[in-house]
């Protein structure tokens, strides 16, 4: 695989499902994009990825024929120029509630002027194939930045985030929506709160012509989504996959 | 959990079912243990595992609250006796074509006077909680030896090779088997000459009173050879899980 | 082991000393918990811990029957919720030096409405056996949040930084406080101003009801804290014992 | 080699060239030591060393007789402390573009009453063979910060940054200059622009009485900017030795 | 990168360099790949290499766009089957001196009725995109034995070695020859004796119709034995490469 | 370090005491060097040492000030060749039971025309600073070989064994003879059986002109054993030391 895809695929309108990965295997990452997701994400917020597996499991989507993404830990801008710089097709930024915290996303992954990202791609460009040159120009396009949605701040400044330049999609966040919503009482990612905020969400990117993404614990809950504009699904995790596999074959045995 | 469990269950006539993990990631062992298996399988002949990941992996299945087995590489009987003194209560040795081939993996996985098992369990005490004397009583009896009958030749010896004192069992490799009964032409676990060879391992068994396993790659596979006698299976894979999973899901999305 | 221990120690009034592990050898912390220590703290700010030997080391010590935690880098608050999600019971925060520095070691630890932490705990379930919606409950008042006062700075806001809600205790950094109240004249981590800096420090604790904790490099000095009211103690570290126990050998041997 | 080697030659107005490391392989930094270099780099933002490998790169630098710097991640000043307790011998910080900036800089790797660097320096005690107390009187001066100089905006503070007591050196970063004074538009270490910025920086270290620095991709840039004034060049990197030696090869052969 | 390359090119007739690798470190054997290297071999022999750096390093090459080789260590042929099963091209054995290594030697690398390799290369297939059934009916051809000729002993049976069914290539070792041809007086591979064992063995693969490999410290020695027959050349390594690239900057720059 | 040390001392009599590594900790095994041991062994076959651990190991003990030393699995005669390579200064070798087996470890240890180990040391080359045409010539002497005399077998060899030129010393393992002496019964390196064996090997070795050594689980022991006329100790291990340290600071906390 050459080139950037991800971009270009949500740009044209795609829907875009992709891995979700929290195991800090790059080996497990790179199954899951064999099996034919065109994208796959590494969870560096609640997942065990780190710097060494993330490295390595952005190479080893890539050698598996999808694009990697990245959500870094609360606040890891610093993180997100670096997997980047490892080839990287998008981060995904936890609780982006403020102007600020959008502005501190958009410096640290966004050349001049759009941003202030520091120049180091080379991993990148062996991976990708793109040359030096062509990729200072062709980055700040090809390189998605996911803010996630998360708080009922972030829900009261959406429309000023989504329409920042360099904010390229919101991402939804429905299990720390449902807490924050609820000041802590309830964990319910399906609770009509949720489902309001959601719509709220929607309708701020696309009245910022931006993209929408959402963590959705399953297929049904992708596609419903996708009826309401949404994009770009995290349809099941690494672990899930592998519990309800492993769970099923010992229940068909006993 | 303390002490050991596989041996007490295998002869007491329960069935087991093992987790079988190639991906040399202790993590996904440890969490195939927690869905419930009573054991879980490391593989170092076909899978990636190696003696770190298989260290890590033996403690982690323990903490999982499961028993851990190890298949050696061909010929590893040097690394039998260190996943034993790492504290895997089970080991399966590849290609035990003939009684020399038996009498080498019972020399390094058994005390004298059975065998010449070196000395040095400290991490398999920790993990069990045994302490070294009793470890020197029980091991010989709580720590599982299965021989993989999985040729021509190793049907033909296999009365004397599962009559040794020190072998405890036979383990079926069908996908072997269906090759070297078939002199290479042929790959099929379900052929009429490896069933046929299969009766000739369960009547062995029986015969000397030993246990009888086989690697299934399903659930129904398993369960037709517990109807003919054999008590521990491989029932399915931590690969087999993970790409399973993700492709069901990707299908349900599609 | 399951669920959770640490907090109902402390909260009960019992002296739970620490194990302190620098050495990134989650095999080194597990047998230190072997020994019977009741909590192993691994360092990540003055140790070699990282993120996977940390994740790993807390699996460890869970395995080793005692409760881990962790000490986050300075302003690592990201950090300590990536290692609450991974299962740790504590988190030691160096230089809380003021009430933002307060407030942003909270917003990281505890969730809604306390704080602002991130739904994702599934390492943290998996190993304390504490299902999804009882950990969102229990977390707030389980996990617990160890302010280290060790500036001049601190020592100043010290009653406000107790004070605060979700700051459940104070640990003392001796070494730090001796030299920032002689500007970096001298280490002297038992000197006059140290202690009177620790009588100020427990005074606070008291008064706010919060536990009270110190890194002591003897249990002697332990002892001496434990009668001025402090419960909770570093008292020696991996390094130390592998550095005394091999000198002294090596001694004998002369 | 013990001790301190770095900040003397550079005090003694020595030229110093630097290897510079990117691939994270601790073998790769040692075996650059080991061809002569009197220090070697390791890259934490570009290139793919993480904690781990840097602990251990550091201790093989050393082991293979050079002193040991750091870049660490743009904004990751905890980081510094963390390898200045592992035994680096100097940082370089990226993007210090402000009197903010520097001051933050200066409080993670200078002990008061320069800076707030918390004590902890066990491994670089060991490392260097320098006691702990003589460590900490040592250690403001023997450890060296150097500020990258690399935006606009660093440039017109320059010479406030480099006035700060506690900023050792100044660090050229020519391509993010080259960005970032055309906005975007080019990347060419060798501009004018970026000739006429380094004029600036020169000046500026001149005047307070500090080091100047510079990444160089070839030994010729290095020895043109030596005349100009500066003392410390990164020459060229690990990726290109193996890069030009493995074409090379290639080419010979064809 | 699909399907295997490695043996279509020399049973071509084609002359392959292969890169040549001790480092131990995946990301350089994929920058020589990079390079345009037709294949890059791991030594696990006198190199660092090891089981899970060779699992990755296998994958690495193959992502670079190359043929992977193992050597594997004296009387690895264990080792053999494994790096196979992981996506190996080749395997080059050490010290096949008799019939009876060269039979062993087969027996692991070459499926029924050749040799006796075990069943089982899911990541071999994974990598190379052959289905499993199509792997065992390609795999003896696809995949190349190449025995070291590199003792009196193996001269005086090169012509039985070599004629042997499985064995694919001679691979000459000129270090270990000019040793023990002088009896461990002399370390000289380009001496005299060993220029006559090099026209034994480049007889004797000729005769049998198979391939001739050669350790060569260079690319020009390479060529020299390109004419005498030779296909297959280690033409340099890694550590060379960062060798000679550091030591030239250094010069350069003093 | 430069060179060689180990057998210089112990060829002049001196007695060498050993640190003993199974944590596979490289840290520790550099921090036991540096508290002043002559040697640290890393135990690879009852230990958790493998390959990488042990090359970096190596590595970190020699950076440390000692002389290291590898335990290798049972049979792992191949081991010993690629640890020699990485610049270990002596090998143990356990169950060196026969004439063969003592043959087949001096074959790849040593160079023609002792032995047959084949060239490839350039990581000891840059370890010890002793290059290539020098490491042939001082290889064979400066490097030990320790053979394990653990068995009723090995007593009844033990002077044709100890006779063998390229076995440079007697290894004694305790617990081992006692198990094999009483035919499994018992474990007690301190029974009339061993001591009897004991003799009988210090007379083998000193009738030889060999070195002797064993493992002793305390310094008493050692200086006992010295008397006798033993010349190389393992006076304790890793894990022992850690255990120790931390049981006795708890204790005195309680």
């Amino acid at each position: 695989m050459t080139g950037f895809s991800l971009a270009d695929r949500l740009r044209a309108g795609e829907t875009v499902p992709t891995g979700w990965c929290g195991m800090a295997s790059p080996l497990v990452a790179e199954l899951i994009a064999r099996e034919g997701y065109p994208c796959v994400t590494l969870d560096q917020q609640h997942g065990l990825y780190d710097m060494p597996t993330t490295f390595a499991g952005i190479a080893a989507i890539r050698a598996g024929g999808a694009a990697a993404v990245v959500r870094i830990p609360q606040g890891g801008f610093s993180v997100a120029s670096r997997v980047l710089d490892a080839g990287a097709e998008g981060i995904i930024a936890p609780m982006i509630n403020t102007i600020e915290d959008a502005k501190a996303f958009v410096a640290a992954t966004k050349f001049p002027p759009i941003g202030a990202r520091s120049w180091g791609p080379s991993r990148a460009s062996q991976l990708t194939g793109v040359h030096k040159g062509d990729y200072l120009k062709a980055a700040n396009d090809a390189v998605l930045t996911f803010a996630m949605i998360e708080t009922r701040t972030a829900i009261k400044n959406v429309d000023a985030i989504l329409a920042m330049p360099g904010i390229d999609a919101a991402f939804v966040g429905p299990s720390d929506l449902s807490i924050t919503l609820t000041d802590g009482r309830t964990l319910d990612p399906h609770s009509k709160e949720v489902d309001a905020a959601i719509d709220t969400i929607i309708a701020a990117a696309q009245k910022a012509g931006k993209i929408a993404g959402a963590y959705t614990a399953t297929p049904e809950r992708a596609l419903e989504l996708e009826q309401r504009g949404f994009r770009f699904f995290a349809i099941a995790s690494d672990t899930a996959f592998l519990q309800a596999g492993a769970s099923a074959a010992l229940k068909k045995f006993k």
